[in-house]
């Protein structure tokens, strides 16, 4: 493995600068898909590719492609990239800290005159924040892989109610080619997709550890509309074996959960489980035992296996609850998607590139969903490199570490050096 | 004890009849305290006592006295009363059928030309659904016994904004009379105070038994603004040992308080504990974990000892989840009443009454307040006779049937034959 050229941190700094100064909304960060916000981000990022004289081009869906070429130039590419759009009120690190550490790998490249044996593109994808904007999953890195669905371009926008085709449109780029599967990338051209991201949660900094090795993202079972319904009755006058009490009828479904999820981890599972809304409805008041109760559920691991096992809780639970409480449990539609397991030898070739420049690492599951799950479920060789950031994601007080940023680059640079030196 | 004549239940369904007339809103029965409503009820009772010739007063609160006098007017008199008001889209006859079953009973005396040992007075009292107009407890009650407070007349329609002060002079009253203490009742000039209501919970319809003896209206203690603090977290990248999640430690709150409810129960004590409220808040969502929940708690039983034991294990048990899940319960202030036993010669003579007339019957405390505890707290010895009812109360569905009301009537006839023969 020759040695990797050092990433150009510097560069990288000042354009977080210059996102940041683009972005900011007066609390946060706010760079909305395929809007104002987002091409700001793509403008800045593609005149600054220009001027390392990057072979620059943008797809029919507007995502961005800056390349340093190499010596083979059809042998399959590898791809460093994320996505340019945040959440409105954000951080200046979710997805843009990927794409300026895939520029600052090749500008280190190009400073050192290493000249590699493949194309390394440095790749800003559009529209990722699928829960601020377009309610489709990754709708970006679908369509550079020619998958985005004729359903998907029809999804609206939550705040304009334009759909993703009109919002392509008018930002001039080409959705009847996006839905004929124009698409620039697949297996048959891509040697491996790698992203780099903050990570959103707290476990690194919890451990003191700069840079995680992401082994999945987790697949999902989800409800997102699920109620209880009992009867109002007045709290005074209702003896226990009378009431037919919705919130306490939850509030002993959750408790048993969330007790099948300490003993699922206590036998060796890795996974999460959310009650995200647990709430008697605006009908419930003093005097009133609560009639109603509605909650979502959101259940994610790599290993669906352990996703199961807690619905299989779940489904043994409400029959046995609604008997006893006379209640009814109203489950809804579920939702939910599969999980992406990371290519195991980008995995192994980011640990060695880690331990090789010291910098201590840990193998760990994503939370979230990211661009680099499109990729991997399109048969695209996928991994991810997380970051340690303070005060999680999605919101403005996201802390990346610039010294942290530097370290997950150097794995990213010396992984690239190995991978397409 | 001589024979009871029987009570007028003709009469009282009249009257029944034409307060829903009165009352009647499109969708239930609204009689507002201090307003149109509970005023038209008051003319048209008002206006039966004195086509009955009874002797018809009102106090400097509004309250109304219709008298049927005794052969010794200076004797300790009876007092047969409720309240007129009703919830906004109420029942027609919770609160009403005090009053009536009142008329009944003196109506059917005076037919039978039965002139009484002492007055029996049927009192119709003002404002008592304090949950939904005034929040202070039985100011009517409290005014006719000379003992509403300056804070009471200071508290506001929770619709109109406007003080019971400002209600009650607007109604023709006199709330500088009633604030010197006017009162026209006490235990220097009461024998008694027995008040009829419709039960408001679903233990005579379950069980088939027409009418309750009234062993007392519990106390309570409640928290009303009591909420949990967590943090908010990414559900998918946080796990379960960095979480904070406000929503699942409530949920334990009330599973367990839930758990040592039954545990009460099950060793002989009679109480009822209701989580009204129990819910995420607005900023709630998904992929999020809940970092605030807010709850109401109302803890009720004629036994204080039975209520203090469920806040002792709420105190034992929030600094325990407090410490184990990482959140912070803040309970802030609580509220409460004392228990007001009713008097137990009373609930003896009712109950002897019962038995004479073949009534079915059973001992039961209250679930709610009634005007009784203003009376027993004031030192007149009071009771109270449930009658059936379907649906509970404070919704249009309440459904009394004529026959059970006739039954109460009877029993309530009986009673007064006896005290006051």
């Amino acid at each position: 493995m020759p040695a990797e050229p050092t990433p150009d941190i510097d560069l990288a700094a000042r354009l977080f600068a210059g996102l940041h100064e683009r972005g900011f909304d007066g609390v946060g960060v706010t760079r909305d898909a395929y809007g104002p916000g987002e091409q700001a981000a793509h403008d800045l990022v593609r005149a600054t590719a220009e001027g390392l004289r990057l072979e620059t081009e943008t797809d029919a869906a507007g995502n961005l492609y800056m390349t340093l070429p190499g010596r083979d130039r059809a042998a399959k590419r590898i791809v460093l990239g994320s996505h340019l759009d945040s959440v409105p009120r954000g951080g200046n690190y979710d997805g843009a800290a990927g794409v300026l550490a895939g520029l600052a790998v090749v500008a280190g490249m190009q400073a050192a005159g290493v000249v590699p044996a493949r194309d390394i593109t440095v790749l800003a994808v559009r529209a990722e924040e699928a829960g601020a904007w377009f309610p489709t999953s990754y709708p970006g890195s679908q369509a550079a892989l020619g998958r985005l669905s004729e359903a998907a371009l029809a999804v609206r926008r939550l705040d304009t109610g334009r759909t993703l085709a009109e919002h392509m449109r008018a930002a001039g780029f080409d959705p009847d080619a996006v839905r004929a599967g124009a698409g620039r990338l697949g297996p048959d051209n891509t040697a491996a997709y790698v992203e780099l991201h903050i990570e959103q949660g707290p476990v690194l900094d919890a451990e003191a550890v700069p840079v995680g090795i992401v082994t999945g993202i987790p697949g999902s079972r989800r409800l997102r509309g699920a109620r209880v319904v009992g009867e109002y009755n007045h709290s005074g006058a209702t003896p226990r074996r009378y009431r037919r009490d919705a919130a306490i009828a939850l509030a002993e479904l959750a408790t048993r959960l969330d007790a099948h999820w300490a003993a699922l981890e206590a036998r060796g599972h890795a996974l999460v489980c959310t009650f995200c809304v647990l709430a008697t409805t605006e009908a419930a008041g003093f005097t009133k035992i609560p009639g109603e109760a509605r909650f979502e559920l959101d259940v994610r691991s790599v290993e669906m296996g352990s996703v199961d096992a807690v619905f299989a809780e779940l489904h043994r639970l409400v029959p046995e609850i609604d008997a006893r409480r006379g209640v009814r449990f109203e489950l809804k539609a579920e939702t939910g998607s599969a999980p992406s397991p990371m290519d195991s030898g980008i995995q192994d070739g980011l640990a060695r590139a880690a331990t090789a420049l010291g910098v201590e690492h840990r193998w760990m599951p994503s939370g979230g969903g990211h661009d680099a799950a499109a990729f991997a479920q399109a048969g695209v060789p996928a991994g991810m490199v997380f970051v340690r950031n303070q005060n999680g994601s999605h919101n403005p007080d996201e802390a990346m570490r610039m010294e942290d940023f530097a370290a997950g680059c150097a794995v990213l640079a010396r992984w690239v050096a190995g991978a397409a030196g």
